[in-house]
């Protein structure tokens, strides 16, 4: 089991993203998700966070907020308890990633770019700001078969949550 | 780094807690400390709590809420990181436990209680229901040599949050 921080830094309606496309054994290969990484030892989940954020993007966090824990289960990857956290409020300048191609992209975009499916739910429970939650979700492969929040299972894998058509 | 729960019912103002007598190599031992356990491979957050509560009490939880989580750092034991949660909704029957004597307690005579000194910060939070928060608490043996709240060091060990006199 892995500990792990996501981070979403929004800027004029946009998160910034890294398309990771860099590694070759990347698990992420090709998709778009937030900056974040894995703990190290003796680490609480801020400072990770601000770690991981200051290696990926060379920006500091002035302010951030915990939104939620998810827990991703595979049948091919170790089990992972992801903190995930949003920032509005950060100083510096951008740099490059050795972990993928920072892009700032909005909702709607994202909406039509390569992701996990299940990064669609706690996006949007991170937007509209709901309060301090858990969620868990099981992957086959790229595929969400399993999705629960706050300890209950979502009958549609969470698409009433996200899906705005 | 292991991932644990650790979860306070309360009922008519008292919080379940254990007695940790009950084994030998306890890294409790002796201590009055709330209900859990460490995570099984697989589980969320909200799964090991339901499954920490029935075995170690036969309660079931109705309701509950996850306070915060709690990076305990010590020269002796490996990295901990706790969530926190609360649940004054419950039912069933309260059973003998293996790993301690439960015991309904009052804050006040809790005070006066053997236990981890860093336990009334994150219980005091817990009891004026403070939106989510991450502590870090850092140990010398038994000694509090360290915490911070949501990213910023207590300079006084946290003793203004929880110290009435």
């Amino acid at each position: 089991m892995r500990n792990t921080t996501l981070c979403y830094l929004e800027r004029d309606g946009c998160y910034l993203m890294l398309h990771r496309i860099k590694k070759e054994n990347d698990l992420n290969r090709d998709k778009y998700i937030g900056v974040g990484g894995k703990f190290k030892e003796d680490e609480s989940p801020d400072e990770c966070l601000m770690r991981e954020v200051a290696e990926e993007t060379g920006l500091t966090l002035l302010s951030y907020r915990c939104c939620g824990v998810v827990t991703f289960v595979s049948d091919i990857y170790e089990t992972e308890q992801m903190y995930l956290y949003h920032s509005d409020d950060f100083t510096g300048t951008l740099t490059d990633c050795s972990e993928g191609v920072p892009e700032w992209i909005s909702m709607e975009d994202f909406e039509s770019l390569p992701k996990w499916e299940g990064d669609l739910i706690f996006l949007e429970l991170m937007r509209r700001r709901v309060p301090f939650f858990t969620l868990k979700l099981r992957y086959e492969g790229d595929t969400l078969v399993y999705a629960a929040l706050n300890g209950r299972q979502l009958s549609d894998l969470g698409r009433s949550i996200w899906n705005r058509n």
